[in-house]
C-alpha cells in the first residue's frame, strides 16, 4: 500500500517526485470529460516507467482472440478502447540536453488535482546533468463544456541560465495498446498536415474504421507576451510536431498554451473532420485558455451541486469520496448512449475498457440519484439498443426465438471475454440488466420506458431463462446447471441460489410488466409482441411453470439459502482462521484450490439478499450475512459496499464502516497493488453506495424515499445530494440528528427513521436524533 | 472419410496421386524406429500443401505458454516435440525445371508402406510442364537395427529426353513448428560442413540446449555403376547440400543412396558429435543399402512373430491391425526409459509429442503382451525417474510432505498443459500410473519392481490421495471435490466416481505392497520409509480411514454408481434421439452446453469398472453399461476400445465388434478427418485391447492367463501373440474352437472358457467350440 498522497478536502496532492509512484500516479491523476480522457502522463519527455494512455470513448478494435486452447463457442474477437494519439507532447530541449524527469535532480515537485475544478496542475524545478536549472509549471484539463477538448499551459523558467531553448508541441499517433494480443499496431495514418502554430493527425483504426482526428493550435508567449519564434516541421509516421527556438533569459518564463480537439467519425463525417477540427481549434483559442479554465470550475461546480458529499472531522474519507465522485463523473457524463463505463475508465486499459455488469448492478444507483435522469435513461437504452446482438449471442451457444443472453465484456454488443466459465456461464449479468430497469423505473416512475423499450429487454431475456433451466426428473423441479454466480471463486456449480432467483425474479417481472404495458396501451403491446413473436399464451405459461416450481437451495438445519449444490460439502474453515500468508488466495493459492475451498471472492447469494431485500425477514438476513461474510475475502473491490449496506441494514455499525474503508481509499492508498494499471472506476460507486445506502440507509420504497441513517464515530456529520423526482436534496446527518435541505423547486416527502415527512421545496427541517 | 487406401494384408497401399489425400497419407506412411521418424514427405521438391515433420525422440522445447487469462499455478512453459532437421531432401532439376509434383502431371503414382519389412516405396512418372517425362522410385526406412540412422535409395529415369539432371541432397535444419505458440524457431545453429559426398548440419535447442548433429553420406550411381559427377556445395545458414551436375540419356537410370545419421546429445557428448556421425554414417554406408534393408527386415519379422494378429477372412482388417501394431512398434521400442509414447508418436506435432495417461491405461496392455518385459519396465521407470518433478508439481498446488502429481502432458517430467480444468482437475491421470504398477506386476510377477521402485511411487500417489479429500461434515464422509473425469464433457464436477474408486484403490494398493515390500525385505523397507519420511502409523492409519469411509455416490433405484454429484439432475435424453446434426457435439455445441448436458466423451464410471472388474457383478456391470454407454458420444478415440471390452464379458458379441469398428481404421479411413495432424498412435493401443481383451476374452488372474473367446460373425478366424512370463503363445480363435500354440521352450497354463489347459513348451492343443 503506498500512501504518499496528501490529505487534502478538495485535492488530490502528490509532493515530491519518486518514480516509482510515477505510474500508480498515472492513473489517480487522469483527466477525462466522459468524451475523452487519458493518463497524467508527463507533458515533456520522460524515459522512465509510464504507462501512455490518451482515449477516446467509444472508439475501439477488436483484437483477435487468445487463447491456449479454444473452446467451441469463443468469440473471435476482445472489442478493446484504444491508445489513442497522444496529445500531451510539449517536448523541451535546453541548450543540447533534452528536459527528462528520469534523467534530472527534481526539487519541488508538486502533482495537484483539483477536483473542485476539474484541473491538473503540476510545478517542479529541475537541474539536468549539466546543471541547467529550470522551474516549470503545468496546467492542463479535459473541458467539460467543450467535450472534444482540452488546453495545456505549460510555463517554462531558467532560473541560472541564458541559452536557447526549443519547445515542440506534438501530436503522435504512432502508439500501442499494451495489451495488444499480438503486438500489433491498431492504427493507420490517414492524412496529417502541420503549420507554424498547428498541426493535426488523422487516423484511421484497423478493421473498424473510426477514424480520430487530434489536432493542436498553440500559442507562446515570452513575458507574458505572444510570441513567433522561429520554427521548424517535423513530420512523421503519425506524427507532427512544431519546433521554436527562443533564446531565453535567466528568470524569464516562456509559456505554450496548446489547444487541442480530438474529434471521432462516430460524431462527424469523416470527410469533415480537418474541417471541423480546424473550426473547434479556433473556437477555443479565441475563448482562450482562462476563460476555458474558468467555465471548467462553473461546469464541475454545477455538478457538484447534485453530487457532492460533505463529510465533517474526517479529511482522509471527504478527500476520498469526492475523488470517486470526481472519477465517476471525468468517466461518464450520459450524453451519448452508444457509451458506456469501462472499469477503469480513462485511467488503463486494463478490461478493454469494457462494459461489465458493473454498470447495472453498481454504477446505475450511483448515477440515479446524482445526474438528471436521461444518464441512467441512456445506460439503459445502450442495452437496449445491442439487444440483437445479445440475441445473436444467446443463439450461438444454442438458444432460441428470441432468447438474449447479454454479453460479459463488451463494446458494441458482441461479446469479447473468452473464459468458459466466465463467458459462458456467469450469466447472471442478464439478470442485472433487467433488475437495472427495474432500479430506473423504480427510482423515476418513467413507465413509458417499458412500453417503448423495457419490456423487450426484459422478454428476450426471460426468454434466456426459460430456456436455460432444465427439467430434474430426479428432483421433479426446474434446476440451473453450470453456471459461476457472482462469486467467480466458484465455476460450473449447478443452482447457485443467486443466478435461480434472479432468473425466477426476471420472469416474474417480465409477466408483471407485460401486463401493466398492456393495460395501459393494448395497440403498443400487440405491436410488439407481434414485432418479436410473442406466444404469449405458451411462453407466459412456461415462465409461470418456471416461477411454481424452481429449486432454490435452502440448508434447514442453519436457516441459511445454499449458495449452490454441495456447498455444505466443503471444509468450512473460516476465513479469519486462515494463515494471514496465504491471502490473498488470488495471488497465493493455485485456482482448483480455490474452487474446491469455501471461500468466496464476492457478495453472491448476499448480492441477492440485497438485490430483494424485502422478501427475506430480518432474521433470514441475518442468519445468511452472518454464515457468508466469514467465509468472504473481498477480493473483489465490488464485494465491501454490499456488505457494507447489510450490515448498516442489520444495525452493525461498526463493521458497516469497516467494509466502507475497505474501499473507499483503494486507489489513493494503492491499496492492492494494481492502481499502475489504472484505477477502480466502477467499484468507486460502490463506495459511494456504502455511504447514501449504507450509512445514509437510503431506499426507494412505493415511489418514496426512505432513510434510515447512522453516522460512523469518526465523523462529526456527513451530508449527501439527492435528485429525486424533480427534487433536489440535502440530507446531512450528524449527531444532532437529520437535517433535510429542499434545494429545488420541488416538494418532496421522504421518510425518515419510517416518518413520513414533507420538505417544502427550497426549505428545510431537521429531524432530531 | 477418406477411404483411397487400398487393402492388402501387409501393405499400406495408395495409388494414383491426389493432392487433396496428401497431408492425410504423410501421417498414415510415417516411419520411425523408437529413435527417430518422420512424416512421409517427398524427397523432392513439393510445392502443394504439406506438413513438414521429422522429430528426434525426447529433443523438446519448452514452448511459453499461451493463455488467454491466467491462473495461478498455470505452468509456464509448454514442452513440445520439435521439427528437428529435415534430412529427406533429394532435390531434382531436370535442365532448367525443378521436380515438383505440385507442378506435374503425375501418373502411375503408388505409394506402399511395407509394414511386414517396415519400409516405404514411392513410384511415379511425371511429365514437367515441358514436356520432360522421369519415372522415379524411391525407397525409404528408419533403421531398427541401426536406430539412429536411415537410408533412402532415390532412383530417376528420363523416358523421352537426354540431358542436363541436378540432383542435390540436402540436410535443412532451418524448420519450425507449425504449433510454435509464437512463431518462434527454436534451434540454433551449431556448425555445419559439407564435403563432395556428405555434408551435415549441428544444431542446438534454444533453453533446453539438446545438441543434434544430422549428417548425410551419398553415393550416386549411373547404370548400376558408382560415378562422381562434377559437384556443386551449397552452404545456407542451418542447411547444407551437395549439388550433382550429371548427364543422362533417356532411358538411363541414375540412382542417388542417401545414408543418414540422427545423433544427438541425449546419447553422446556434444563434443564427439560430429566425429560419431561420421564414424556412424561409414559404418552403414559399408553396410550398404541392400544389407540394411535385409536387417531391416529381419527386425520386422522378430517383431512380428511376437505381436502379429492374425484375421482370415476379412482383409481390411486384417491390414488395419497390422497397420496400428506396426505403428506403435515404430514409435516405441522399450529401448530407452527417457522416452514415451507421444500420442501422435512420430507422425505429427500435435499434442506436442508429448507424454499423456494414454501410456499408462491403454499402451501398457499393448506392450506387456507384445514386447518384453523391460519394455513396460522402461515406461514405468519413466515416470518414476520423474517422481522428483509430481513431488514439485503436488507442491506447487498446495500439497504437501512428499504428495505427488504427475502433470496431464509432459516430457520431461514438468506439467505442460494449462487448462485449469484438466491440468489441476484431471487428476484421475495419477491414479492410472499406480494402476498400470499394479498391471505389470500382475502380469509379470516381477515383485522386486515394488521394493526398489514402484512403492516411492504408490506412496507418493497415496499422499497426493489422502490429502485432495476432504472431510465434508454434512456427508460425515470424506469427499473429493472440484474434478475432471476422464468423461471431458464435465469439468470442476464434485466426487466423480471414477476419480474416488481410483484414488480408495490406490490408498488399499499402496498399504497391500508395503505390507508385501515390509515382509519380505525389511531392510529395503525402512530405508525407503527413512528417505521419504513416512510415518508409517499415522500416514496409513489416515490412508485406512478415508478407504472405509469415502463417499462413493450411487443411486438405489436404478442401481448404477453416480458419475458425479447432481448427474441425475441433467435432462436424460439419449444420444441415439439427439438429431444427426448435432453430432460431433465438440463441433457442434458451444461449451457449456455440452458441460450441462448427460453426454459422455469417453468410459468414464465405465472406465472404473474395466479396471476392476472382479469387484463387481455381472449385473452391476450391466446396469450400468445399460445406463451409461446409450448417454456416451464417444468423441474420444479412447473410448470404443473399452466399450468394445465390457460388451464382449457382457457376451453382446455384435456391440463388441460395432465399437472395435469405429477405431479399427480411424486413421486409415481419416474417420474423424483429422488425420493429417497425425495419427492416433495411442488409441492404435486401445484397437488392440478390443480384438485381445475384447474378442480374445483375455484376462490375467491369479498369475494365469484366462481367455473366454468368441469370433466376429463376418470373420473366419482370429489369432494372437502373446507374451506371457517367459512364454510365447499364439491364440487362434476359429468356429471350430481355440487352437493354442506354444511358440516357446516354456509352458503354460491358460485357462479357456473357465478351464485350465496346459500347452507344453513347442506343442500345441485345440479347445474345441
Amino acid at each position: 500500500m503506498k500512501n504518499y498522497i496528501k490529505v487534502d478536502e478538495w485535492k488530490i496532492v502528490e509532493e515530491g517526485f519518486d518514480s516509482h509512484h510515477h505510474q500508480v500516479s498515472e492513473s489517480i491523476f487522469s483527466l477525462g470529460n466522459g468524451r475523452m480522457g487519458q493518463r497524467a502522463n508527463f507533458e515533456e519527455a520522460y524515459s522512465g516507467e509510464s504507462l501512455l494512455g490518451n482515449y477516446v470513448a467509444g472508439v475501439y478494435y477488436p483484437d483477435k482472440t487468445r487463447v491456449g486452447w479454444w473452446k467451441n463457442g469463443y468469440p473471435e474477437y476482445f472489442a478493446k478502447v484504444l491508445n489513442a494519439a497522444n496529445w500531451t507532447i510539449i517536448d523541451v530541449v535546453l541548450d543540447d540536453e533534452q528536459l527528462d524527469l528520469a534523467k534530472c535532480t527534481v526539487s519541488n515537485f508538486r502533482r495537484e488535482l483539483n477536483m473542485k475544478e476539474g484541473y491538473l496542475k503540476r510545478n517542479f524545478t529541475a537541474k539536468t546533468a549539466s546543471g541547467k536549472e529550470v522551474e516549470v509549471e503545468a496546467i492542463r484539463f479535459c473541458s467539460m463544456v467543450d467535450d472534444e477538448t482540452a488546453a495545456i499551459k505549460y510555463t517554462i523558467t531558467p532560473l541560472n541560465f541564458s541559452g536557447n531553448i526549443t519547445i515542440t508541441p506534438a501530436i503522435d499517433g504512432d502508439v500501442m495498446n499494451k495489451d495488444s494480443n499480438y503486438d500489433e499496431k491498431f492504427w493507420d495514418e490517414v492524412s496529417k498536415a502541420n503549420d507554424a502554430d498547428c498541426g493535426y493527425v488523422v487516423m484511421r483504426t484497423k478493421k473498424t474504421g473510426f477514424e480520430v482526428a487530434t489536432g493542436m493550435k498553440f500559442v507562446i508567449e515570452q513575458d507574458g507576451k505572444v510570441i513567433h519564434p522561429q520554427t521548424e516541421s517535423i513530420l512523421k509516421e503519425k506524427y507532427v510536431a512544431t519546433k521554436n527556438n527562443l533564446q531565453v533569459q535567466q528568470g524569464q518564463s516562456i509559456s505554450v498554451t496548446k489547444y487541442v480537439a480530438n474529434l471521432s467519425s462516430q460524431n462527424h463525417k469523416p470527410e469533415d473532420l480537418v474541417k471541423q477540427l480546424d473550426a473547434t481549434l479556433n473556437h477555443i483559442s479565441v475563448k482562450g485558455f482562462d476563460t476555458m479554465l474558468a467555465e471548467q470550475a462553473a461546469a464541475w461546480a454545477e455538478k457538484w451541486k447534485h453530487n457532492d458529499i460533505i463529510i465533517e472531522g474526517d479529511a482522509s474519507a471527504q478527500q476520498a469520496i469526492r475523488f470517486n465522485i470526481f472519477q465517476l463523473n471525468q468517466t461518464y457524463t450520459g450524453e451519448d448512449d452508444r457509451l458506456n463505463i469501462g472499469p477503469k475508465g480513462f485511467t488503463g486499459e486494463k478490461y478493454g475498457g469494457s462494459t461489465y455488469w458493473d454498470t447495472e448492478a453498481y454504477c446505475v444507483p450511483f448515477y440515479l440519484s446524482t445526474a438528471p435522469q436521461k444518464v441512467t435513461r441512456n445506460l439503459l437504452l445502450y442495452r437496449y439498443k445491442q439487444l440483437g446482438k445479445a440475441i445473436e449471442n444467446a443463439a450461438s451457444l444454442g438458444f432460441k426465438n428470441g432468447a438474449a443472453l447479454y454479453p460479459m465484456v463488451t463494446m458494441d454488443g458482441t461479446e469479447c471475454h473468452n473464459e468458459w466459465e466466465i463467458t459462458f456461464e456467469e450469466i447472471h449479468r442478464n439478470g442485472a440488466i433487467a433488475y437495472a430497469i427495474f432500479n430506473y423505473v423504480r427510482y423515476t416512475a418513467d413507465e413509458a420506458y417499458l412500453a417503448d423499450y423495457g419490456l423487450e429487454v426484459l422478454i428476450a431475456i426471460a426468454r434466456f431463462w426459460s430456456q436455460r433451466v432444465s427439467w430434474s426428473q430426479d428432483k421433479q423441479q426446474y434446476v440451473m446447471l453450470g453456471v459461476t454466480g457472482p462469486n467467480e471463486y466458484e465455476n460450473n456449480v449447478n443452482n447457485n441460489w443467486y443466478t435461480s432467483m434472479l432468473a425466477v425474479w426476471c420472469m416474474k417481472y417480465t409477466m408483471e410488466v407485460a401486463g401493466k404495458v398492456k393495460a395501459a396501451d393494448s395497440t403498443k403491446y400487440n405491436a410488439l409482441a407481434a414485432k418479436i413473436n410473442l406466444d404469449e399464451a405458451a411462453e407466459f405459461s412456461r415462465f409461470g411453470h418456471i416461477v411454481g416450481n424452481m429449486y432454490l437451495g435452502h440448508d434447514e438445519k442453519q436457516g441459511i439459502f445454499l449458495q449452490q449444490d454441495g456447498y455444505l460439502d466443503k471444509e468450512q474453515i473460516l476465513v479469519k482462521d486462515l494463515p494471514a500468508t496465504d491471502r490473498p488466495l488470488n495471488q497465493k493459492w493455485s485456482w482448483d484450490r480455490i474452487l474446491r475451498s469455501c471461500y468466496i471472492k464476492q457478495a453472491d447469494v448476499l448480492q441477492g439478499i440485497y438485490f430483494f431485500e424485502d422478501d427475506f425477514d430480518i432474521d433470514t438476513i441475518r442468519r445468511n450475512f452472518d454464515y457468508y461474510e466469514p467465509r468472504t475475502v473481498h477480493e473483489s473491490s465490488l464485494s465491501p459496499c454490499v456488505h457494507a449496506i447489510l450490515a448498516a441494514k442489520l444495525g452493525d455499525e461498526a463493521r458497516a464502516y469497516e467494509f466502507y474503508l475497505r474501499t473507499a481509499r483503494l486507489d489513493l492508498d494503492d491499496y492492492n497493488n494494481d492502481t499502475e494499471d489504472g484505477c477502480h472506476i466502477t467499484s468507486m460507486a460502490g463506495t459511494w453506495m456504502a455511504v447514501v445506502e449504507g450509512f445514509g440507509g437510503m431506499r426507494v420504497r412505493d415511489g418514496k424515499l426512505l432513510f434510515q441513517p447512522f453516522i460512523p464515530e469518526k465523523w462529526a456529520s456527513f451530508s449527501f445530494h439527492i435528485g429525486f423526482r424533480g427534487a433536489l436534496l440535502n440530507i446531512k446527518v450528524s449527531k444532532d440528528g437529520v437535517q433535510l435541505k429542499n434545494l429545488s423547486d420541488v416538494g418532496a416527502t421522504v421518510s425518515v427513521y419510517g416518518k413520513d415527512q414533507l420538505v417544502k421545496a427550497n426549505d428545510e427541517l431537521l429531524v432530531e436524533a
